[in-house]
């Protein structure tokens, strides 16, 4: 938790997926290329918020680059459905005016979330789905790929793990079952944005489709209260409604976002939901609080950045 | 609104869509036969109610009447999309645990609800989407039908309407637009739960998903407080998450049903959205509000059925 100044000024949150993420899970080499990309995501967003740019814009541009790196399980490096296909889920909202896109179980568009913004600004709706999405997508001129682009040999294993533990009746590591890359922001003059991106988990289901791209479930941003975006067990988000719970907590008891997202996330344990998110408030206070060993996750505040893996890993600005 | 007694027993709600709906718009003998299939519904719902069933397989009931009847926006029936196909939606909320299910997008699985039911209690899942749906429907053994099933010449006949009113640059007359059908309901338990089932609105795009299937948005069931369905404007239901919207006024801010759902219809309106809900409480009160003209509904309470189209139509139960 960091406390907001009088005058807060921007603040950009990331992270990268929660789970089981111990120390020695990755090559030091692994690891430190996970984090040199967290750090690129950050300073994408934050050279956009740090000349006066929308949040909208920042957190665009932060999830761009997590759905563009392998490490991350959205876009390129998505995980793997049943059927060792891929599927994305994306979504982003404007807290100024609410307003919001999002897409699922898109395969070829390279940046989801791209098409998720698309859908706000140039459709009467707020999600469209499978081939009507990449339809969409195609037609507004977004980058199309193969779906090959998105395939990598560690999803490739993941899925054969968590295959492997199924059919053993052994329970599946967490680690190769989740994950989730989000940003949120509030820029220079106040407002708030959201966006979240995902291929899922391994061995979803054919046709899945998780929180990140429900709206006031993995990802939700309104001026007067929170942006949110969430990692974890999707179908538990989704029953919390997590996101807007946060909002209606802060706007309808006049909890602090610290408070608020404390509550929510004991609410998520309490139905089983593991996970984590970040969240930052109308006021500057920014949170990203998880209940799994480990957590992808950055900040950008005051020109200085700051990212962080493990559940004891210090991560000020 | 129907005040709650000191044991209020079981109550079932039911909608068929709220709009334009004007007296004459219909033939005298196209009125009977809608309120005829609104009281079928109901009675299909009131039946397991009245020997003590639970309120998820009322509600349940309910819906599929209403997405097998020709008169309503939801399976046989269903609005059009641009391209002149059909592409439902639908989800289901069980308040005794808010395990909820969902799919969208679907094009041949006969009974939507019945597939997002089965989607909440034969996956890890909420939501299936296109494809993978239909799929899993197939799987499960859910009645498959030729997408012609669906069809019907008035919702052929709206969409030619409604393109022809766009390519004229003329607004479209909203009783060709929206259209859901949904139930709540309360068992003698005192457990709630709630079904939404819908084709969209004429002249959708491919592809899109409105609030529905949305957990939160268009359908929410929590023992708490309130069981709810919407029809209408399902962007704006979406942004305002309406449904958990209600949820939350009354867990947080100790509202009435009615007031509660006076404040979130006040801001669905805000926001530019039209439609409206039905809504039980978790001490049995019953509301139907809506800001359009008109919303096909009906309540079953105490074994007396009541069905309403017009807004200044009396319903008493």
């Amino acid at each position: 938790m960091t406390h907001p100044q009088p005058d807060p000024g921007p603040v950009l949150l990331i992270h990268g997926g929660a789970g089981a993420i111990q120390k020695g899970d990755a090559s030091p080499e692994r690891e430190a290329a996970i984090r040199a990309d967290l750090r690129r995501a950050l300073a994408a967003g934050w050279e956009i918020l740090d000349r006066g740019g929308p949040s909208l814009d920042a957190v665009e541009a932060a999830v761009r680059v997590m759905e563009d790196s392998p490490f991350f399980n959205a876009g390129h490096g998505a995980a793997l459905t049943s059927e060792g296909t891929i599927e994305h889920d994306s979504s982003i909202m404007d807290g100024r005016n609410r307003a919001a896109g999002a897409v699922s179980c898109t395969t070829r568009i390279r940046n989801p979330v791209s098409a998720a913004r698309a859908v706000m600004e140039r459709t009467p709706h707020v999600m469209l789905t499978a081939a009507g999405a990449e339809q969409f997508a195609r037609e507004q001129g977004l980058p199309i790929v193969a779906p090959w682009y998105f395939f990598t040999p560690e999803r490739q294993a993941a899925l054969e793990r968590v295959q492997a533990a199924k059919k053993a009746k052994a329970a599946a590591s967490e680690k190769d079952s989740h994950g989730t890359v989000g940003a949120v922001a509030r820029d220079k003059a106040g407002h708030l944005a959201a966006a979240t991106s995902t291929g899922g988990y391994a061995d979803k289901m054919v046709g899945r489709v998780g929180d990140s791209p429900i709206i006031g479930a993995g990802t939700y941003a309104n001026d007067a209260t929170v942006a949110f975006s969430g990692t974890g067990q999707g179908e538990i988000f989704i029953r919390c409604v997590i996101g807007h719970r946060i909002s209606c907590l802060m706007e309808l008891k006049g909890m602090t976002l610290e408070a608020a997202s404390a509550q929510a996330l004991e609410e998520l344990g309490a139905m089983g939901g593991t996970g984590g998110f970040i969240a930052v408030g109308a006021d500057g206070s920014a949170i990203l609080p998880h209940n799994t060993p480990g957590m992808y996750r950055g900040i950008a505040r005051g020109g200085r950045m700051a990212v962080a893996i493990f559940g004891d890993d210090r991560l000020d600005a």
